[in-house]
C-alpha cells in the first residue's frame, strides 16, 4: 500500500520543516527527488524509474504544501494528504513544468527571497541543467540557496512507523537468508543464486529488490558490487549476498556471508572476526556518540592493518543509503530514532576481503538491532538436496 | 554478465561522441549518470542505487576516457576497457572526488575551453549542486556548456547487439506475461500479483526487476503508475501489469491486459481497438517518419475524443524510458536502430483508461516487432486451478 502512515505524520513533518526554515530564512523549500518528495506528502510509485518528467514539491513558510507534478501523477497524488496539486500535461517539450513551478512559488513563498534546496553530500537535482537555469531566471529576485542540509537532518530521526517498516523489511531478508541453502551450493552458478535470492525475497514479502549486490571466491571477494557472472560457486568459496529490498517504501540493508563447504580456518576466524567488530560497533551506539567513534570501536576488534578503506556504515531509511557515513573523520552525533548500518570490512590479503553488515536503530537507552544479527559460525552450504 | 559488448563497440561510440564533440568545440564531455557512464565503458553496477557518491567519466577530445571514480569500484571498472582509472577514497567530506576532477579536466581536454554536459531533457546532474559550483570555481577558465543533446542522439541508435539485448529482455517478458493464469485470478490480492509476477519474470530469466506498474478495476483503470494494494481482483476488472525488466543491462517496457473472467463488449472492444492502433503505428515507423507521425497514426484508429492525453510512446534502451516521445508536436526523425515503445490509451469513460504497450526496432526497410505482439482477444484469467 502506498498511504501507510497517517496524515499527521506528514504535518509534522512540515511543521519541523517549516519551524527550521523560518531560522535559515527561506521563504519556501522546494524538493525535487523521490525519497525528499515522499517524505513530505506520501507519495509512493516506482513510476520514478523513468527520467522522463520532473516531479516538485514546494513547502512554503506557512501552510501546506503544494504538488506541482506531471497530469499522470494527479489521480496517486489525490491519495496522500496534499490538497493543492498543480499538474501541467507532462513531458510538454519547451516548458516542462518551469513556469507553473515558478509561478507557484513566487505565490505561495513566505518571506524573504531564498528558496532552499537539498545541495549537499548525496543529493542531487532531478531536473535538466537547462530547466534549472530556465527556473532560475524567471523566479528572480527569490534565487535558490542550500538548505544546509534541512532535508537530511529531518528525515535522519524516524518516527516509530518509520523504524517498525524499516524492521519488517529486515524482517523479510533475514527470513530469505535463512533460505539461502535452498539454492545455493557448490556447481550453481553466480547468477542464478541472484535470481533465486531475489525471488526468494518476493515470497517472503518484499515488495521489490531494487538492490542486491554479492561475489563468491576463493577464501574472499575482490569486491562487493560487481553483478554476477555464470561462474559456479566452487568448494572453499566464500558467497556473499548483500540486500536492500523494500517494504511499503523503506529499505534494509544487509548482507551475510556463507561458506560453500567446510570454512578454512582463516576464514571461520574472519566471520566471528566481523561479527564480534560489528557488535563492539553496535556497544558504541548510543545517543550522544559520533559516527567516528563506531568506527574506532570497530576498527579496534578488526585489528591493525585488517581494515579496508572506506565506510564502515552509514545511515539508512527511504534509500538504501543515506545521510552520515561511519568514518574516521565523521563527526555527526548519534541521535535516538536514527536508523544505520554498521558494516565493518576485513581485508584477506591478496585483494580479497569480508564484509558484514546489520542493521540497527538509536534509541534513548541505546542501541536496537533491527536486522535479525548473525552469530560467529559462518553457515556452510551443503550440496542442495 | 557485466561485460556483454566487444571493446570495439566501446571504442565506436567514443569515436562518434569526438567527432560531434570536434564539431561543437567541446574540450571534453563529461558524464555522471548510469546509463551516460555505462554507455561509453560498459561500468555495470547495482551500486548506483546507493545515491552517497558521484562517479564520473572524462571523454577527452582525442584518446581514450578517463574513469575518475570511487576507489570501491576500481575492480569493477579495472574489468572494462578503460585503462586510465583515478580513484579517490569516497565518501570524503569536502572533496568528494572534485579536486581530482578537476585536474582530470585540466589535463586531458582538447582544444578550447568548454566542457559538455548533458543538459537537456531526460537528463540530470548526478552530483551535489553545492560540489558542482565547486568544481565550476576550480576549472576556471574552462566552462560547462550544454551537449546540445550529444549524448542522447548518440544513444537512440541502437547497435545490433544492444537490440539483440533489448530483444532478449522482451522475450523473458513475453514467457512471464504467458504465465500470468498461474497467479492471478478472482480473489487474488493485487499486492500478490505483483510479488508472483515479478517472480516470474526471475524465473524466465530476468537479472533484475527494476520497474513494475500495474492496476486493476471495473471496465478499466484510474492510472497507470499506483503500486499495489491487497484488494482482490473482482470478476469483470481488466488487470493491467507493465514491467521494465533488465537483462544485461537493456530495459524492456511493454504491459499486457488481461480480463478477470469474462470481459465485457466495452472492454473486448478496446482491447482489439488498442491492439489495431498499435498496428497503425507499428505500420508508421518507418526511417524519415516523425514521431508525431506515430502519434496522428494510432490517434485516428484509436478515434475522436477517445485519446487519454499524454504520450503515446517513447525512445527504450538503457532506461525504461529514454529520448524522443511520440507526442503530437514531437519531430523527432525516426532512424534506423532507434528503439521505442507504442504506448496507445483509451479513454474507457468515468475516469478509466486501458492501455497497451508494444516494443520495437526501426530497420532500414521499416518496423521489426521486440515484443511478443499480443493478439486482438484480451486473455481471460480463469480460476486458478
Amino acid at each position: 500500500m502506498s498511504l501507510t502512515l497517517p496524515d499527521a505524520e506528514y504535518q509534522a513533518r512540515v511543521a519541523r520543516a517549516q519551524a527550521a526554515m523560518a531560522r535559515q530564512d527561506l521563504a519556501a523549500l522546494l524538493v525535487t527527488t523521490e525519497p525528499d518528495l515522499r517524505y513530505f506528502s506520501g507519495f509512493l510509485t516506482r513510476f520514478w524509474e523513468s527520467p522522463t518528467r520532473p516531479w516538485f514539491l514546494v513547502i512554503p513558510g506557512h501552510g501546506d504544501p503544494v504538488a506541482v507534478i506531471p497530469g499522470i501523477g494527479q489521480a496517486l497524488m489525490e491519495r496522500t494528504w496534499i490538497r493543492d496539486i498543480r499538474c501541467w500535461p507532462a513531458p510538454r517539450p519547451g516548458d516542462d513544468g518551469i513556469s507553473l513551478l515558478a509561478d507557484t512559488l513566487s505565490e505561495v513563498r513566505g518571506r524573504g527571497v531564498q528558496i532552499g534546496l537539498p545541495m549537499g553530500p548525496g543529493s542531487h537535482l532531478r531536473l535538466p541543467l537547462s530547466d534549472y537555469a530556465a527556473l532560475r531566471a524567471a523566479l528572480k529576485p527569490l534565487r535558490m540557496v542550500s538548505d544546509q542540509g534541512l532535508v537530511q537532518h529531518l528525515r535522519a530521526e524516524k518516527s516509530e512507523a518509520e523504524i517498525g517498516l524499516i524492521r519488517q523489511a529486515c524482517a523479510i531478508a533475514g527470513r530469505a537468508f535463512a533460505r539461502v541453502p535452498e539454492v545455493a551450493a557448490a556447481g550453481i552458478g553466480l547468477d542464478r543464486v541472484f535470481r533465486d535470492f531475489q525471488r526468494l525475497c518476493l515470497e517472503e514479502g518484499a515488495d521489490w529488490v531494487p538492490y542486491l549486490a554479492g561475489a563468491s571466491g576463493a577464501g574472499g571477494y575482490a569486491d562487493v558490487i560487481s553483478p554476477a557472472t555464470p561462474a559456479p560457486l566452487q568448494p572453499g568459496d566464500v558467497l556473499m549476498l548483500d540486500t536492500g529490498l523494500v517494504h511499503e517504501g523503506y529499505f534494509c540493508d544487509f548482507d551475510r556471508n556463507y561458506s560453500v563447504g567446510d570454512p578454512s580456518v582463516a576464514v571461520r576466524d574472519a566471520h566471528a572476526r566481523l561479527i564480534d567488530a560489528t557488535a563492539a560497533g553496535f556497544a558504541a551506539a548510543r545517543p550522544g556518540a559520533l559516527a567516528s567513534d563506531l568506527h574506532a570501536a570497530m576498527t579496534k576488534v578488526l585489528g591493525p592493518g585488517r581494515t579496508a578503506p572506506g565506510r564502515l556504515g552509514h545511515g539508512l531509511g527511504m534509500q538504501l543509503t543515506e545521510g552520515f557515513s561511519v568514518l574516521p573523520d565523521d563527526r555527526e552525533e548519534l541521535r535516538p530514532g536514527m536508523v544505520l548500518t554498521l558494516e565493518p570490512c576485513l581485508d584477506m590479503g591478496e585483494g580479497r576481503i569480508m564484509v558484514h553488515e546489520e542493521n540497527l536503530v538509536i534509541r534513548d537507552t541505546g542501541p536496537e538491532w533491527l536486522s535479525p544479527p548473525s552469530g560467529p559460525e559462518i553457515p556452510v552450504l551443503e550440496p542442495v538436496a
